[in-house]
């Protein structure tokens, strides 16, 4: 089995329940992926330690997820040069998202974090996978033939629905 | 010279002035990008036209940036596998930046825009780079050393304002 | 039976309790309408193929549903000359309904969407019918009739609270 | 000279540096309107008025723009059947057009406001056109017609973009 | 009996749980009100008269609550000389309230509405009483007596929480 | 000479500019006020002297105007019977007026503030004169004659734009 | 056993379940903290009081949990010179806590309130702690071991999330 | 002379601006302080060690400002465990302030920062006095003496504005 391209981290066990989605999208078109908690402000030496080495390892994409003031998506993007995609989690106690979206997006010059919508981890995974299939053309068509399923999953719902009588 | 790998699009000239970070920092970085104008509302054929042929003509990487109802980033999106990055632009009549902002981040599950912060072109030349350094070493050592400078300059001013008497 | 002048369309069938009321007012108000599901994003040919052959099939009014980054009122607008009513839909995940709020309502100059309320898709089918009813006598006298009916049923329920006991 | 079929109405004199692209718009898309000053706060009866008695004076659709905590076009749309237009007005005092966009928008069940972004009166402008182009084949051309200058607008800066060395 | 001094109307029955809080404490402070159901949208005469008739029959204080884009209050203002009380309630489909407090708060120049807190009745109440208070020296001592109570039961809440173990 | 009704207060000089619409408008409708500094985070004593020496010197409504964290018209409520006008001021460094207008609304239960629109000294001042009006003939006269002011300069401009070639 | 060196206040005993976990974690630090209850509206002598009495008591830091307009933490540093520790509490009928945070946050220049996150009432005791820890070692110490326990659980939890099978 | 007790850092040397407030009334206070250029982002290294040592260099109190999804506060505090404040600055492309306000306030429980008002580096000065002044009686006595002050500019403030003539 090949090492895993795509390094899925998130601030605290609580976010799992929402970040599953991007490792269950991932495994659905093909893409290795490791998870695991990496906390920004309670382990940050830990969050250094993995940002710093994850490139060595062999990882192409980060996805970090966080909620409130989430500071993962952006430090682990200070640190190495890999593409991060950030997940706004909406925590408890967060303030309807904002926070989490804000600290996330609003990134300085310099430093991105390719945001997704809030608690959007599935989108998450499509996109490491993107970026890897810029490379991978088993990975690239395997996003084609998801983007026509999602389609006729439209098309499907679409008939059922012009039969209603109202 | 080789074929361009980002392709920068946005809906309006008036956009150019924000974009333009974009194509200045891939340049920097050693990566050829084309730039044009589409506009998902005016044009929508066009813009149909230039996601979908987009793959076929090399392109890696599509950066979209529009204001308000900016519907472009996450159009081009759904026609296209390709990573597609999104700069929301803060236009003139736009309510503060935030319509720009949640019609490019807030896509639906499937179809993923890599969002970057209000009017921050430079940050979505970066990211494209990273997406392309993932396969490109040059690219790569380039952001690298572009971190490096960062950093650099950072240490400059640091010890600047540490002389500053007040 | 005539073909029917309106044109429901909503992005997903999660939409549809929502957009039921659409249907419903505008059966009330004696207007034929079409429903089926177009998705932007996931099937954004057959809502290029809609948008472009409403007007030659005989709709005059198109009722438009989406959530979260909005985009198909907007793009169907930008395909037809035909009036498109938005309906922004509360999808969950969304910040509080203001994606899809702004998303629809902040078009740029060029092409407007007639907004309307969030979840509001019975004032959208009411407008539906205002708009018909501009050279339909029939309708709008049953709109006419409508607001009589909703005057009414305030004076019943203004008749009840005076009576109460405090 | 026919009637106008578009009354276009304002809360202040202050609105109509704003106002003015519904008029020019309509004008340019050969549609007669009738502009006057309403206010809803400071002349209710003269509101009332003038909402009762548009219809029989040939009007078709009403466009209304205000600012602050704008009333104009909901108490308008209470009185008359007619389709009635919002514009939200960005005014001084404003809190950042907030105010306006969501009072006039938030319209309860019943009474609809087919409301356009913050400022845009053009777009007001030309959804009274598309309105009347349901019914009207010369203003439906005219339509087009607009749609397609938009799009060879584009097409021309495009070009022109296209040449630009950065 | 004396004339009731306080006119208590809601846009709808719907709002009547909310409102009655102003109804309770006006009776505690041993103020006479009426209440009744006036809606700015879907009975805009009946507003009209209610408002124009207020004075007349020995209205001294209105207090007017409505939800969304909530006109009500700012349309009674508009319409009497006396002041008006306005209560944002957030109802279903509000935008977190947001809709109905901004379209309360902030009438234009000319035309004040006294408003309070989100769904804040009893508030309403409170400061009716304390206008006539200013006149009635029965209703003032009945304030000064009922914030006595408040003071009141924190001290003794407090003695409790002073002794509650942790 | 009789003594002032009305007293307005501030939280700091440099509200003044905005709070000198509250005299103006008080002086022209014929009702005397006093003006002072009171600041409640500056000079909370001397904040609660004038709460509590207000009435007895036969002051009869407050109007209190602060930005920012504006904690000086409701701490004055908390304090004296009388009602409390708020004006929520946009200071300089206010986050676009929300931090004054929600912490002079959102009172708890039991203390009223009877808030203007952001910057509204001037409806603060009619608010004023409307509470005097309640039980002096001579002020409800002049509040009358003032909307009717009003009413006639949007008549007069209504003929003015009627006019207008465009 | 020695006198407390923090006091925890709060507006209302609806605030304890929030304000709990502040009492919680100073003792868990080892720092003995006072409770109970002052409401600056509803008790403002009593409030002046304790923030005028606290330091000669020999309390070095003041806790202070409000909700709504929460005044509460702003006046108590406006006449103290202790450190206060601010905590906004999500009231019922607050708008989503925008109203507590930014009344507790936005203090003008000259009386600083230390703002925590929204119901963080843990973060205000740990605050609290980290400012006695200034000069009191133990409590240092106790800082130092409870970051090293939440660096171990979020370990702990690494390695469990790093064995479950997707 | 002593080693400072006040450690300022900021982002960006664009911060000094806005956090030269903080150094001048520290300086006002007697309290010696220095100053640096830390970033979050792109000197994460140099970032990670000045929060490490800064106790160690007899460092009390750290005062960090920084905008836009501001990291620096938030980062230094999980770090070391001195008490932190930070400051949010209104950075050129911030939504409003809301980005770093909340990417400061919103802190994780366990990592609190004190947080102070928008662009409020007086404050944070402040602030940091108040927490050495709890083990330190001159600048105790330095911020009652500031804070007596405050209150007799107020005083004649109020003094001037009762002397004119409106």
């Amino acid at each position: 089995m090949s090492n895993p391209k795509v390094g899925i981290i998130m601030g605290s066990k609580s976010d799992l329940p929402v970040m599953q989605d991007a490792i269950e999208v991932l495994k659905y078109l093909g893409v290795d992926a490791e998870v695991t908690i990496v906390s920004a402000h309670r382990t940050p030496k830990r969050m250094f330690d993995y940002a710093e080495q994850a490139a060595g390892r062999g990882i192409k994409v980060i996805i970090a997820g966080a909620g409130g003031a989430a500071h993962l998506p952006g430090m682990v993007a200070s640190i190495t040069h890999l593409p991060v995609i950030g997940v706004p989690v909406k925590s408890s106690n967060s303030i309807d998202g904002w926070d989490s979206v804000l600290s996330i997006l609003q990134m300085p010059n310099g430093i991105p974090v390719a945001t997704v919508a809030l608690n959007a981890a599935k989108n998450a995974g499509i996109l490491a996978a993107q970026i890897l299939g810029t490379q991978d053309e088993t990975v690239a068509q395997a996003i084609l033939k998801f983007k026509d399923e999602l389609r006729e999953k439209v098309e499907e719902t679409a008939k059922e629905v012009e039969q209603l009588r109202f």
